[in-house]
């Protein structure tokens, strides 16, 4: 298969058999293969085309991607693979959704941004956000951040299959 | 400015005029920040959605980012953060247009890439690419790699402009 095929997602499948294959996806893509970089990009890319073949408000999502433990800060996160538009470089832990859900470990699932204190708008367009921290070794390394230009854009769905990939990037990936 | 404001281009512009915009937004976001992951992501954004500002063929690039030196394998390339569908994880040195502007330091621009010995087919919608080496203190660290889905997508003008961001890269960058 050619790789870009890993990113083609078949019209009309529910949300449910669209994280299927994110998850199979990726899977596949980090055998043999245990480079972050590497990982985290091709995982932004396959996120991004997932929820752009899913009805709204998932085809509102306009970022998909990480920020990482900063290695010359260790209390602030910074940019990481993503797609979407230019981003905030760096979060400090706590600060905004990002940080909040780096400080505590914890996913974070926003409803309304605007009602998040210490909310970071890197793009004014975001509406709501999912963090889910990637752990490894009992501490957090990185968090995956999804941007919807709706509110609600994300439900308990998207939570427990985002917190899988998050398990399986932290086992399949050395940072 | 929010950031995502930095990856938007205002619609009617020229090429030339786009590629100053890029070349500007990167020296900006780079002020004061040196990690070459967050730099390349951004810059990957800012690339997307300058190509899909323009006219055909600039709005049929399918793939913009980059691929740097494997740390565990010198002689091949590994991917890096990019935008566009999922794509090939290691290039060896010398093989397809990566492999070959890593192998030689030296742009590749190719017009039909069906026709280039050894083409890697990341994505099969892919017809022209255009490859620019990173140097470092005279060695190739990483690659800015550009593809579209139109023959002849690239010209002397996205050679020029790109080189520039390359040789910027370079020296905003800690790799």
């Amino acid at each position: 298969m050619v790789h870009a095929d890993s990113s083609t997602f078949a019209e009309g499948m529910s949300k449910k058999e669209v994280y299927a294959q994110v998850l199979e996806q990726a899977k596949a893509l980090f055998e043999g293969q245990r480079n972050w970089i590497c990982n985290f990009s091709n995982t932004a890319a396959l996120l991004w085309h997932a929820y752009h073949s899913l009805p709204l408000p998932s085809s509102a999502v306009n970022w998909a991607g990480f920020y990482f433990v900063d290695p010359t800060n260790a209390s602030q996160l910074i940019l990481g693979p993503f797609q979407g538009q230019v981003a905030c470089q760096v979060i400090a832990f706590g600060k905004g959704v990002c940080g909040a859900a780096a400080k505590t470990g914890v996913t974070q699932l926003v409803e309304d941004v605007e009602k998040f204190p210490g909310h970071i708008a890197c793009d004014g367009a975001s509406r709501s956000e999912i963090v889910v921290p990637i752990l490894k070794g009992g501490k957090v390394v990185a968090i995956i951040d999804i941007d919807c230009a709706e509110l609600n854009g994300f439900g308990p769905e998207d939570q427990t299959a985002l917190e899988e990939l998050a398990k399986l990037l932290a086992q399949s990936c050395d940072f």
